[in-house]
């Protein structure tokens, strides 16, 4: 099982580089904003999460770019969540480009919940269970 | 009086936009390089500052623009610091690019001592005497 | 006379420093969202600008930062564009907390039209009425 | 076949995120300053390769984040760089913590030469050479 939501981005000059496309390392930015949003689509909140004592770090990224993104492109992220094991969430990722639906990257991030102190721990049981 | 010093950075692509040039929002970081080595070249340390539980936000920043840096120029950031009262402290800056020692920009920011609950505290005595 | 406009931006993670609070730096993409909205809010579009070969870089940036931006928070930018003589074009800036309606931050750029060899030159003339 | 180098960077205060670590996506503007320098060694230099009318996007990036990197830490990006194939170019990097010779975190970037319209080609001969 797994859950999914979208977010939408306009692309900002200073995402730019002097190739005239938007710099590889800035689509990290809109991944965040597509789960921060499929998290919010579910009624929790990585703020709250957060204020809980709970931070979910991403220890592995992975980016496939097909097309480039370019400045005042409107884009669609679409995210699908799940628990990849009892310690470990998965997003997943498809950037769409809204003026001709193609798909620009695909993309995936791994991240462990932990504690303040860093220590791994485990997802509040509701949220285990949206990403079951 | 003022305390003065030098770091030096090395235009990233990832600081240029689709001008061409660095967007303007990035030179604020190498202002920030600049005044955190001056801090050093006083056998300070920020981030030693901050462990003793007072940071140094920002509360008014500015840059003039005179010519624009370009990726992979070699750039030093000359910078000044003094107290500008007892409980503001300012720098100011000239960023230069070595290759033909021209004045790309000047800027000053403005800054207030908090304690970690965002309260306005002094510096320590030292470093009081220092920007005196 | 000048012309105004507002648009909205919510603070994301990768905004923020190990301060708590957005990055003094990152409020200047902030601010080019609110004048290519206002742009775009006027029937133009500053990517039609650029493909007729015209830039509008920044030579002056001035932020005072009042209280500090969080992660998460939904603001508005409120901004006015005006010609501030026949060659240069002022913007000035409200950040605005939505939750509250606080005042975050105002600030100011200042802009020379230019052609693509970087030479100034005059906006296209309904441009130039509508920021008279 | 496959050639090394060496890069140093110190954590930017604007590099961190609120989690008081470095935001994962700003690794990447890292590992570019780790390719930038191993071509640099090499007697070559991307803003030549540009000039002649060749660019080298990232095609693929992935990142192990082992340990987190924090501010004012001094790093180590040890870059290897070969060909893939004849039109791919292929960069691993290790990120190490200077002071505990900790490896931070790994990755690697895919790169196709393009020309300056976007269409893939070969680079030319000798750094072929130097990456075969």
């Amino acid at each position: 099982m797994s859950v999914s939501g979208s977010a939408h981005v306009r692309v900002r000059y200073a995402e730019t580089d002097q190739m005239g496309v938007v710099y590889h390392g800035n689509y990290f930015a809109w991944f965040e904003v597509g789960r921060v949003e499929l998290l919010r689509q579910t009624g929790w909140n990585y703020k709250t999460l957060e204020a809980e004592g709970i931070g979910l770090p991403v220890i592995e990224a992975t980016c496939q770019y097909r097309h480039p993104a370019r400045y005042d492109d409107e884009l669609e992220i679409r995210t699908v969540g799940r628990m990849a094991s009892a310690v470990r969430v998965e997003f997943t990722y498809e950037l769409v480009r809204m003026a001709d639906a193609r798909v620009l990257a695909t993309a995936r991030t791994l991240h462990v919940p932990v504690t303040r102190d860093g220590r791994p721990c485990r997802l509040p049981g509701t949220l285990r269970e949206i990403f079951a």
